[in-house]
C-alpha cells in the first residue's frame, strides 16, 4: 500500500497487534507476511510522527526485517543493524511496539539499538559501518565457543564506504567465518551516496542479472526484472565485470529487490544453510510506501513531531551560521576548499556546494580519508576546510595528530554538533573534543559564545596559518546580530564580559567556554543579587592557547575561580586552566563544571543540560555551594 | 648482483656518486639504470648497517625507486611513500646519500620521510595507508589551481588493508582525479598479509597473465613468467575472475616484475601519459639482494647497528612480558582471545600464536576493526585482548568509545610502546593515550613502574569486568624479578614507595605514574640530601580511577605536589590529579612534569628523556626549582 499523509491516529493493525514476540511472527505462514509488513509500515508512519526522528530508512527496511525475524531464531541468532537509525520496526517486532511513540525522549527507547534496552539489539549502535567487524566477532566467539548460531549484520551502501567495513570483510574472508552480511542499497547515506563503490553497484544492477539462490542453496544466474534495473540509475554505471564481494572473497547474491518480503525469506532460508561469508545484495528505497519520502528522500531522512506546534526560529543554526560564512570565505579567497564526510545537508553546506562545486568535495563517510585529504590539499597551497560532527572526528584523530598536526599543516576543522545533543543520545555526543585535541601540538582550538562569534572564529581560524578547530553547538544560536564583516579575533584573548560588585573585596572569576557563556552570565547576575561578593565573566574564546596573561591578572584579586564547559570535566578546558595555574605556580580554589564521567542517556538538550548541572541554575548552584565551603574553610 | 654480507666499509659507487640530485639520474640511459640500482643496493647495505633500523623494505624498492624518479620529474611530480620505511633508496637519491648513515639518530636524517627535511618528501609519513588520501589531495589541489603534475602514491599490500587506502581509493574514482597508485606487493606487512585481500592478489598472480602497456599506453593482456607466477604462492589463491581495483573504478595494469628496472620504466613513461586513476600493481621481495634477508624476512624487517657490540641484556622487553602475560593467562582461563592490527613480532606475540592458534588473531592493518572485533567478541562472553601501539590506538579511538567503553564491554588493551620511543620519532611516540582515554567513561587506566608490575597488572585489567588498558614503554624493564603467581592489584589504590626525611615538617610529595617511577625514586634521594624537607614518592598504579584517598591523606602534610609521566603535560595523568585537588578543595601548590607541547625529534630514548627533563637528573632541578621558588612565595 502506499500512503500519502502521516497518520495522526493509532491505525489498527490487528495482525501486527499479535506480534510481541518475533517467535509468534514465525508462527505465521509465509503468505500472510505482506500484511504484516503493510500494518507496520502504517504503524511506523503513526509511531514516527508522534517521535519525530528518523524516518526514510526505517520504511525502507520495513519487509528486510520482516523477512530477517521470520527466517532467524532471534534473539538466539544475531541480527546487527549498522547505524542503528533503521531500527525502529525491528523495535517493534520484538516487543517494543507501544514504545516507539517515546523514541528519543527521556526515559523512552532508545534512538538506536542498545543492549541495555533489548536483548534482540545484540550490539550498540550509532555510528555508521561497525555491524561487520561487531558480527565477525560474534560469529568467531561463537565458533571458538562451538556453540554457533547464525549472526547477520544488515548494512547500508553508504556506510560501506567508511573503511572499517572493508577493513572487517578482508577479515571475515581471513577466517572464512560464517557471517551474513545484508548489504542494504538505498543508494544513499544521508546524502546520495557518492564514489567508486557507488559506481561499482549500479553497474552491478545495470548488468541486469542476478546471482540467485535455489532452495537447496545452489547459485544460479538469473535476468532481473527490468523495474529493478530502472530503478537503480542514480549513479552512471561504469562497468561491472568485476565483482568487488567475490574480489575480495565473499560469496555474492543479489541483487534483490528488498521490497519483496517472500522472495527475501526464500533468499535468506537458503542462504543460511550456507558456510563462509556470504554477502546479499538488496535494493531498497528510503521513504518506501510513503509517497512524500520516497520523492524527496533527502528531506525525510528524519522528521519533526506532527501535531505540535514548531514555532519557526528566526534564529540561524550554528550549521548555517557556517554554512554562511563558508560561503563567504570563499568568495573573498580562492584557496578555500572544502570537504564533508557525507555530512552537506547536516554541516549546512547545500548553498556553498551549489555555489562552488568545483571546491566542494563530499568524501563519503570517510572520516580518515577526509582529514588526510585536506592535509594533502594543504601541502599544495589550499585552505581546506573539514566541516565534520565532534562525535566523527574520533574517526579521524590518528589523522589529525599526525597528517595535519605535526606537519603543522593549514587546516580548518568546523567541529558541529559538540557538547550534548539531546535526542540522539550518547553515541553522537560531542563531550571529548577538547581532550583529544588540545593534547596535540600546533593546534589553535576555539568555542565561541554565539552565534556572531562562531563567525569571525571561522574567519579567525582560517586566517590562522597552522590547524584551527572551531567547535560550536547543535541547535540554534542564541540571536544576536551577525556581523557580515569578518573581523579576525586576537589570538589567545579572552574578553572579560561581565563584572557585577566590583566593590567588594572577594571576587570569583567564571571563566566560560563556549555554549556556557549566555549562561554563566546569568548564573552571574543571580549571585550577584544573593551574595556579598564580586563575580566576573570572562569568554574564554580560546582553550588553546589560553589567555593566560588574562588569567594571571585576575588571579590577584580571585579568590574562587570557577571554569564552566559543555565537554567533560576530565581532561577539558577547565583542565587546562587547573594546568596553567599549577605551572604557574597561583595557588587558588577553582571549581571546574562540565561534564560528569558518565555517558548521558538521551533526553532534549535543555533536560541534559539540567541533569548536567550547567544550564544557569545548576551553575549558579553548584557555585554558590563551593563559595560557602570555601569561605567556612578560609574562616577555620 | 646478490650479496651475502653487510658490507662495513663503504663500498665503491662511481654512478650512484653522480647522482646528487634525480635530474642527474635522468641524464642516464636506460641500459645504465641497472648498474645504479646494483650500487644503490650495495649502498643502502652499508648505511642501513652502519645506523641500524628498516631494512628488508628498503632493499624491495631500489629498482622501484629508481625507475620512479627516472621517469617523473620531481620535485615538481609529487611521489608519497606510504608508510616511508622503505625510504631509504628515495633519500640517497635525492641529495641524502651521504648522511643516510645517519638516520635515526639524534640530529639525523628522520627515520621516515618529512617534509622540513626535503622538498622531495611531500608528505611525512610513519603510520600506514595515507598516502593515496594525500595524494588525492594533491591531485585535487593541483587540478583547482589548473596547474597539474603527476602523483604518485606508493602503498604497500599490507597497507592496503586498511580502511582509509580504500576510502581513498573510492573517492579517487568519484573525482576521476589523476592519480596513479602503485601497489608495491611483497606480501607483508611487517608479518605476512592477511585476509581476503591478500588472498585476492595471490589470486591475480596465480591467473598467469599481466594488464601490460604498449609505448602508445594502449593495455593489452600478455602471459607473465612462470617465475613470477611461482614466487608469489605465499598465499592460497582463490579465484581472480574478479578484480578489485577495476570494480571500484581504477584503471590496472599488472603484476609486474617490481625488480626489472627497464620494464618498470617502460610502464610508467606509457602510464604517465593516461588520466584518471590508474593503480599499477609490481611485486618486490622484501630485502631482495641480501639472501639472509630475503630467507627472512620478518627478521630482517629492521636490523640493529653492526660494528656495535650489544650486550644481550637478559632484561625482558615489555613485550616479552606481556607475551607471556598472554601465554599464562590463557592457560587458566579459556575465555582469552587475543588480537593484533598486524603486530605479532613487535607486541611480543609469536608464541602465543603458535601455543594458541585458534585464539589468536591477526586482523592486518586495521585498528578500526581490531577494536571493533573485540566489542564484539565480548558480546558473546569472551575476554578479547587487544594489544595495539598507543600510537597506533589513535585509529581506533571512536571505536573504543563508541563500541566498547559506551557498552562498557569486558575488552582488555595493552598498549605498547607509551611514552617516548626514540629512534622512530614523533610519528611512533605514544604520548596522547591518558589524554583521550581518560576522558572516556568506564575505563580503568593503568601504568607500570615495572615488568613485574606490568604483570600484574595485566592481570588486573583483565579480570576488571569492563574495558581496562594497560600502557607500558617501549624497550626493556627496569630489571626486577618477576612473579609468577598472577595477583589482583587493588583498584584504584596507589602505593608510596619511599618517605624520605619525615621528620621534618615540610613535605614534598610526588606523584609518578608507570615509566617515570623509578627516575622519580632517584631525583627524591637526591633532593632529600640537599633540602631540609621531606620528599615521598608515591607509584600511583591508576590514571583511572585516581587513589583519591591517598592524595586526600597526604594533602594534610604536603607542602608541594608533583606529578611525573611520561605523557604530555596537558590533559596528561597529572592534570587528573589537578581536577581532583580542584574538586576536593584542596589548594596546594602542584607541580606538574611531562611532555612538553611540541612533537620531538628522534634521538634514543635516553636523550629525549633528558631532552624533557624526565630523567632523575631533570625532574630533581625542576622540582628543586618549583620548590625554592615556593619557598619564595611563601616567605613573602
Amino acid at each position: 500500500m502506499l500512503y500519502t499523509e502521516i497518520p495522526t491516529h493509532r491505525p489498527i493493525t490487528p495482525l501486527l497487534d499479535t506480534i510481541d514476540h518475533p517467535q509468534q511472527l514465525r508462527l505465521l505462514e509465509r503468505d500472510q507476511l505482506e500484511k504484516v509488513a503493510d500494518e507496520l509500515r502504517q504503524y511506523i508512519l503513526y509511531a514516527a510522527g508522534q517521535s519525530g526522528g528518523h524516518f526514510g530508512a526505517n520504511l525502507g527496511v520495513i519487509e528486510l526485517t520482516v523477512a530477517l525475524h521470520y527466517c532467524f531464531n532471534t534473539p538466539h541468532d544475531r541480527l546487527i543493524w549498522d547505524v542503528g537509525h533503521q531500527a525502529y520496526p525491528h523495535k517493534a517486532l520484538t516487543g517494543r511496539r507501544e514504545q516507539l511513540t517515546t523514541i528519543r525522549a527521556k526515559a523512552g527507547l532508545a534512538a538506536f539499538p542498545t543492549r541495555e534496552e533489548s536483548v534482540f539489539d545484540t550490539f550498540g549502535v550509532g555510528h555508521s559501518s561497525t555491524a561487520i567487524s561487531a558480527g565477525l566477532g560474534m560469529a568467531l566467539a561463537r565458533r571458538y565457543l562451538n556453540d554457533p548460531c547464525d549472526v547477520v549484520a544488515i548494512i547500508g551502501d553508504g556506510a560501506m564506504t567508511a573503511g572499517m567495513a572493508f577493513e572487517a570483510m578482508n577479515d571475515a574472508v581471513a577466517h572464512q567465518a560464517d557471517l551474513m552480511v545484508v548489504l542494504n542499497d538505498n543508494d544513499m547515506s544521508i546524502s546520495c551516496s557518492t564514489g567508486g563503490f557507488a559506481k561499482h553497484l549500479a553497474a552491478i544492477w545495470a548488468r541486469g542479472e542476478s546471482v540467485n539462490i535455489s532452495d537447496a542453496g545452489e547459485a544460479y544466474i538469473q535476468p532481473h526484472p527490468e523495474w529493478l534495473y530502472n530503478s537503480r540509475l542514480h549513479c552512471a554505471a561504469t562497468d561491472a565485470a568485476d565483482n568487488l564481494f567475490k574480489a575480495i572473497g565473499f560469496d555474492y547474491f543479489g541483487p534483490f529487490d528488498g521490497h519483496d518480503v517472500v522472495q527475501l525469506v526464500q533468499v535468506f532460508k537458503a542462504l543460511k544453510k550456507r558456510k563462509g561469508p556470504r554477502l546479499i545484495h538488496v535494493y531498497t528505497k528510503k521513504g518506501k510506501g510513503f509517497i512524500p519520502a520516497e520523492s524527496d528522500q533527502i528531506k525525510y531522512h528524519a522528521i519533526n513531531k506532527i501535531n505540535t506546534v514548531t514555532a519557526v526560529s528566526t534564529v540561524p543554526k550554528y550549521s548555517d551560521v557556517f554554512g554562511q560564512w563558508l560561503c563567504d570565505e570563499a568568495a573573498q579567497d580562492k584557496r578555500l576548499l572544502a570537504i564533508t564526510p557525507a555530512m552537506c545537508e547536516g554541516s549546512g553546506m547545500v548553498q556553498f556546494s551549489k555555489q562552488f562545486p568545483t571546491r566542494f568535495f563530499d568524501v563519503a563517510i570517510a572520516e580518515q580519508h577526509a582529514v588526510t585529504l585536506a592535509a594533502g590539499m594543504a601541502c599544495e597551497g589550499l585552505k581546506p576546510v573539514v566541516a565534520i560532527y565532534s562525535t566523527f572526528l574520533q574517526r579521524g584523530y590518528d589523522q589529525l595528530v599526525h597528517d595535519v598536526a605535526l606537519q603543522n599543516l593549514d587546516v580548518t576543522f568546523a567541529i558541529d554538533r559538540a557538547g550534548l545533543v539531546g535526542e540522539d543520545g550518547p553515541t553522537h555526543a560531542g563531550a571529548y573534543d577538547y581532550a583529544f585535541m588540545r593534547t596535540v601540538p600546533n593546534i589553535v582550538i576555539m568555542a565561541p559564545k554565539d552565534e556572531n562569534e562562531c563567525r569571525q572564529m571561522l574567519h579567525t581560524g582560517y586566517l590562522y596559518n597552522g590547524p584551527a578547530a572551531v567547535r560550536y553547538p547543535r541547535g540554534n544560536g542564541i540571536g544576536v546580530q551577525i556581523q557580515q564583516q569578518l573581523t579576525a579575533l586576537d589570538l589567545g584573548k579572552a574578553e572579560i564580559v561581565l563584572s557585577l560588585n566590583e566593590q567588594y573585596d572577594e571576587q570569583i572569576s567564571i571563566l566560560a567556554f563556549g555554549s556556557r557563556v549566555s549562561a554563566a552570565i546569568e548564573a552571574a547576575q543571580a549571585l550577584s543579587l544573593r551574595h556579598d561578593v564580586g563575580v566576573r565573566v570572562v569568554n574564554m574564546r580560546f582553550i588553546k592557547p589560553l589567555d593566560e596573561v588574562l588569567i594571571s591578572q585576575l588571579a590577584e584579586s580571585t579568590n574562587l575561580f570557577v571554569t564552566v564547559e559543555e565537554h567533560a570535566v576530565m581532561a577539558g578546558a577547565g583542565s587546562a586552566v587547573n594546568e596553567y595555574l599549577a605551572q604557574a605556580q597561583i595557588v587558588k580554589p577553582i571549581l571546574n563544571l562540565g561534564l560528569a564521567d558518565t555517558f548521558m542517556h538521551q533526553a532534549s538538550h535543555a533536560q541534559m543540560l539540567e541533569q548536567a548541572g550547567l544550564n544557569a541554575k545548576g551553575i549558579e548552584k553548584s557555585i554558590e555551594l563551593a563559595w560557602l565551603k570555601r569561605a567556612q574553610t578560609a574562616s577555620l
